[in-house]
């Protein structure tokens, strides 16, 4: 199962830069600053939050297990870096950074070779506690997503009362 | 507002193909083919959804509003059309048939030269009454945003054992 389940995680991974790219670049500011509500995050703020993430979470991360396992617990995320990071930058010099990242980190995580058995080895989470370098492969494809999801979802919320009487129709209004 | 607005619409409608080609084209069908549970869609079945809609939806809809205004009620939407309508084709070809008929739609749509007033012109919908040609242009808008936002989470589901402890990070797995 390791093989398909590895091949599965980057083939999402890999993609995500063209997604978000594909969804993002050059669209109206309207759009790509637009929030949830204050303290929400606008699609500009997540591809700052993906691109410290590429930095300091996933990658680092296997790192650590491999060298270590257990005894040495992870960093802990910082959730707010991107309000520093991203500071002056344009959306398109973020989504440039966040690709060029990615190809980085797939590249460097394709040359550790896995072994099956590497797949289960364990590293400490300084909140979760023993996670598995499988449980953060996995955590690392479904974060991509539920980025993903959550700028689909920023976006079409901007539209709420445009939609008049169909609201009704659109869950992700509600 | 009108020209931002429409503006605004169209830089999502006409990107919306490519997104959904990065996101899914070539992916490994243990992606494209799930689901969450009986009933529920893939994203397989998202594309033929969207796929009737730009046939049937949208743009028939705009010209019933601009030919007939609210004298005529729009037909009713099948939601189930793409169980008969994909069967047989692949999901590269029906990311093709989508594209083209997005591109088709948005040529027509240009040419109708929409003016300000006529963005205020009134249809009738089969079941939620009258609804403008804005809210019209703006539910199409907010559908493919929908329609994203679902395939990403029906993706990042699949995942919800194998993030291991991660999925108390992970609304979307909630």
């Amino acid at each position: 199962m390791t093989a398909p389940f590895f091949d599965e995680c980057l083939s999402v991974l890999k993609r995500t830069p063209a997604v978000l790219d594909a969804l993002l670049r050059d669209l109206p500011e309207a759009w790509t600053a637009a929030t949830e509500g204050p303290g929400t995050w606008s699609p500009y703020i997540v591809i700052g939050h993906l691109i410290h993430a590429e930095r300091v979470d996933w990658m680092p991360r296997l790192a650590i297990i491999l060298e270590y396992g257990q005894s040495r617990p992870f960093e802990s995320f910082d959730r707010e870096a991107q309000f520093r990071e991203s500071h002056g930058k344009s959306l398109s010099s973020l989504l440039d950074e966040f690709g060029a990242l990615r190809r980085g980190n797939l590249a460097r995580l394709r040359a550790l070779n896995l072994q099956p058995e590497q797949f289960e080895l364990r590293g400490m989470h300084p909140a979760l506690g023993p996670v598995t370098v499988r449980q953060l492969l996995a955590t690392w494809t479904t974060h991509d997503l539920a980025h993903i999801l959550q700028v689909s979802r920023v976006m079409a919320k901007r539209f709420k009362q445009e939609v008049g009487p169909w609201a009704e129709y659109l869950s992700v209004l509600k």
